[in-house]
């Protein structure tokens, strides 16, 4: 093997991946390009029986976990769907990396078994399957993560994520697709090569979980675990019309996962969870949370759940809620469909008896600066290493662009770049510089909660706003090799505010035309603005954040459901209104 | 004032704190430099009532603050009595830097006002005088912590802990001195000079909080709050015979402090209370805690103050628990009375019913070289900006070592070099190695916490070891100058333990006599060694330090306590055996 080149390691990476597949889970025919929305095709291609297709379409983890406890399902018959329904959904996208089915089945059969002799399940999680992002190391498995580099790095033991999901009853079954370094809002690497969105294949499913968002979308997982350090859950999740909870920092563990920018502590990336619903995310940020992550990563928070939190104890029971919503995020206007989201939540949840305040950044200009030179600021000696060895491609469009230059430059359309034409972005800084950076986010940080607390004299409720109000993203997803505005979901990162995204509603090019040309800001509001086609966007899902203080992630996911109720009943009720 | 120098901007504002204190609360005469133990003064100087001696001499605050609610003593009463206390401690041994009496006691007045009126405290420290650090702005005084360059730098806020503080009806009245950087365990900078330590005035208070130690060990304070990121609360606690406790990362808040080092997140300093009891540093820690420090500090950890902690729920009630005892941190050997308080305390605490094993540390030579390369990662460009502007003397003191250069130079003995004699250990490194050394620090804190969890297997409780019964220092409190040897303290640092400081005994020659020289594993140790002469320390007190997991401040209280209380328990018993 001396003699292979990275682009044969790559390409004997992907047969043996191909292999992976059982035969008789290969779709008897693939869609033809032109087929653009593959959602349906799990239900129409044959391979799921009815009951799989049951199993597989339940939104609430719960009710599968409860078949599974009463003997409905077995963890085995539970696995067999997710993993064939997985397995067709790569087929469609490319949202996989490694796929471990005989593993996943020996472990389910154990779990079956331990269930009938004990009678009882191992832990919350019992009999479930889990899908993964490619960073969670589990022994015996190559973690690759995006580098050609990485292919053969096999993992001498699990991460503790990967642990804890063990001991709480979970079967780790398939990892998921990410974009080289990571730092990336789409899915493209030179191992695997690109995931597309199921919602329309010439979009992206954002990134860098987009192998997740895909993976859930075509319900091939009833969850998925991402991270993010400036949207990677939050953006796959509302470009694939999903749920996912970005928690603050180290409230999840993440010790023993893979990553790139090792070492980078300023904005520590997150691991947070996808699914179909928000009880969902609930039962597994629970589960993890009780389990004592502690007791494993010395990085983790010492907090069990609070029951107290998440009855909303700090925010008057549920009762008469202010949000603060943040309409534009003061550099680019979002595009129609996404304010309109924003508008529906608005009248959801006033109309659900809550107040909804105008709300509006703390210094975002200084604050975006920030992240960019912390982002910047080893020079981007970690993404050389990982591509150097042996020397590949180092992807154009996975280098974020200078402060100064227009972030979405031609060469980002595919098709990618020559070989090893790399893009530096800024030279790496002296420690000192760095100190300098980390005592002004501080500074920023502070002023953002100062205007927080301070909302108190606006709320009317006696308490500062509740939760916040957000877009996730500017635009639906794009078409591959376009994204490239993420602040709206970055800010939180910097604060380190937990958010809860969820699905609002589809574009709708009658209503969210195209507006006229505006004077803009910044050269990014031009480009996404001229990125809007309402034609091209028709149908992808579009989502809002709902934002909370840091470390109160029981609080933001019981908001979240609030919000989610009067989106839900206020759809009933203008539908009742129309049909009356 | 263009003109003035720095040395006599240092000798005008020596000349106003002077100015600052009551000429009646003046000493009628200094003791001659001969008289070292000055701890009998306050008693015998004839400034002190028989009720202020009765006041300033209460161990618990819980009293003091019982007695001024039920209006037994006022809170203008207890502010008279410490503030003139802490004047007398001050001519004794330069401890204090701002000294704000008349302001505090308009504020103690109000306070009685406000009991008298509203019939309740204000909050759960009310009408309390407590002492600060020269850390904590004040709104209005100087901040110098002993930078010439500082004197002049009014604070136009106070920091989060002087506003919860006055939020809880605390009276902060004296602010106390330093070392030059903060990074070094004495008490020595240009502006105020050196604090010495009132059991031996030859002696160091050690530091950096210093000017507490000797402050707390005359009773000029009930409580005071230092600072500690290697040590700097335990090391004068230890040697002027408190008790304080260091907290884990961001548990308190640190918002709106100056500190040196500014932007230096990898080992952060943490602030932490010192006292004259146990009960005192608890009723403090959940008087913070639970006025939600994270309204104010976008880096406060969001958790109230655990009941259930507290009770020890994790570590079976508080009955049988498992210690490790660590009696070397595989470096360097402590002096004999310190070996002897470990024993000591091995045999109360099994005498009350609980077991020791023995504790090695997770890999020390690695965990000490990885601190010292963070501390030395910005080549001191921190430290120099602050002595450049107006240049004036960065003390070598205050400069530590290079890792391979002996610590404790002879040129670290007093007096101080030269002006502007610079000692840069080190060049400033570029960002991806302060990286490599984050993950290494991870890595190192990951094996650490193994090694706990791992105690499971040997502590025949089920659980893993509750606590660690360790040295606070090798040496009892040294000749000014020679502290350089801080790693049983900084240990902690890294791993990030909260650890409380306990006083066991005092040196007592005739029993803790000097060994014989060994095999010198490290120059260190021979220097340290070499520094133990009984006589010289005769009497100085001597503790250790009891050690609990991370964020578990509750728990290592209590648990404390059980060792506080075993040691006296056991002290008693030992006395009816020899009278009977």
């Amino acid at each position: 093997m001396a003699t292979e080149t990275w682009k044969e390691v790559c390409r004997r990476k992907r047969e043996e991946q191909a292999a992976s597949i059982p035969t008789t889970w290969l779709l008897p025919s693939l869609p033809p390009a032109s087929t653009l929305n593959v959602l349906g095709i799990p239900r129409t291609c044959g391979l799921l029986s009815e009951k799989e297709l049951e199993i597989t379409e339940l939104d609430d983890i719960a009710q599968l976990l409860e078949s599974i406890e009463t003997g409905k399902w077995s963890s085995v018959q539970v696995v067999t769907a997710f993993a064939k329904r997985a397995c067709i959904a790569h087929q469609l996208t490319n949202c996989l990396t490694e796929i471990f089915i005989d593993k996943a089945l020996e472990r389910a059969r154990w779990l079956d078994d331990y269930l009938k002799t004990e009678g009882k399940p191992i832990g919350p999680l019992h009999g479930l399957p889990i899908s993964l992002k490619d960073q969670f190391c589990i022994k015996g498995l190559d973690t690759v993560m995006g580098y050609a580099a990485w292919v053969g790095k096999t993992a001498e033991e699990d991460c503790t994520l990967v642990s804890l999901l063990l001991e709480l009853g979970a079967i780790p079954y398939v990892r998921t697709n990410v974009p080289q370094t990571l730092m990336w809002g789409e899915t493209y690497n030179n191992v695997y090569l690109r995931t597309v969105n199921p919602y329309n294949r010439l979009l992206t499913p954002g990134g860098s979980s987009g192998g997740e968002g895909a993976l859930l979308a075509l319900h091939g997982s009833p969850l998925g675990v991402g991270t993010d350090i400036g949207g990677s859950v939050r953006i796959p999740a509302t470009w694939c019309g999903l749920y996912s909870l970005r928690p603050s920092y180290n409230r999840l563990p993440y010790q023993g996962a893979c990553n790139s920018f090792e070492g980078f502590e300023a904005v520590p990336s997150v691991l947070g969870p996808m699914a179909h619903s928000l009880p969902a995310l609930k039962t597994f940020t629970k589960a993890i949370v009780n389990a004592k992550p502690w007791d494993w990563d010395p990085e983790a928070v010492r907090k069990l759940w609070s029951e107290r939190e998440e009855k909303l104890d700090e925010h008057g029971q549920g009762k008469g809620l202010c949000f603060g919503i943040l309409w534009d995020d003061g550099l680019v206007r979002v595009h129609p469909p996404v304010g309109r989201a924003l508008e529906m939540t608005k009248a959801a949840v006033e109309a659900a008896g809550h107040t909804v305040i105008e709300w509006k950044h703390y210094k975002p200009l200084e604050i975006r600066a920030v992240l960019n030179a912390l982002f910047l600021s080893d020079g981007g000696t970690d993404f050389v290493a990982h591509t150097s060895l042996p020397p590949h491609e180092l992807l154009l469009t996975t280098v974020f662009p200078r402060p100064d230059s227009p972030f979405s430059h031609p060469s980002l359309a595919l098709p990618p770049p020559a070989e090893n034409t790399l893009l530096l972005p800024h030279p790496s800084i002296p420690v000192h510089e760095l100190y300098s950076l980390h005592v002004e986010k501080r500074q920023l940080a502070k002023g953002f909660l100062d205007a927080w607390i301070s909302s108190r004299t606006r709320t009317g409720t006696g308490r500062p706003v509740d939760a916040l109000l957000a877009p996730v993203m500017a635009t639906p997803a794009p078409p591959h090799g376009r994204n490239a505005y993420d602040f709206y979901c970055e800010y939180w990162n910097v604060v380190d505010c937990p958010c809860v995204v969820l699905p609002v509603t589809k574009v709708n090019p009658e209503v969210d035309r195209k507006e006229p040309a505006w004077e803009w800001r910044c050269q990014e509001e031009r480009v996404v603005h001229e990125l809007y086609e309402p034609e091209l966007f028709r149908d992808m899902p579009v989502g809002i954040q709902v934002i909370g203080r840091k470390q109160e992630e029981e609080a933001v996911l019981s908001i979240a459901q609030l919000v989610d109720d009067a989106l839900k009943s206020h759809a009933v009720a203008k539908q009742d209104e129309l049909e009356s």
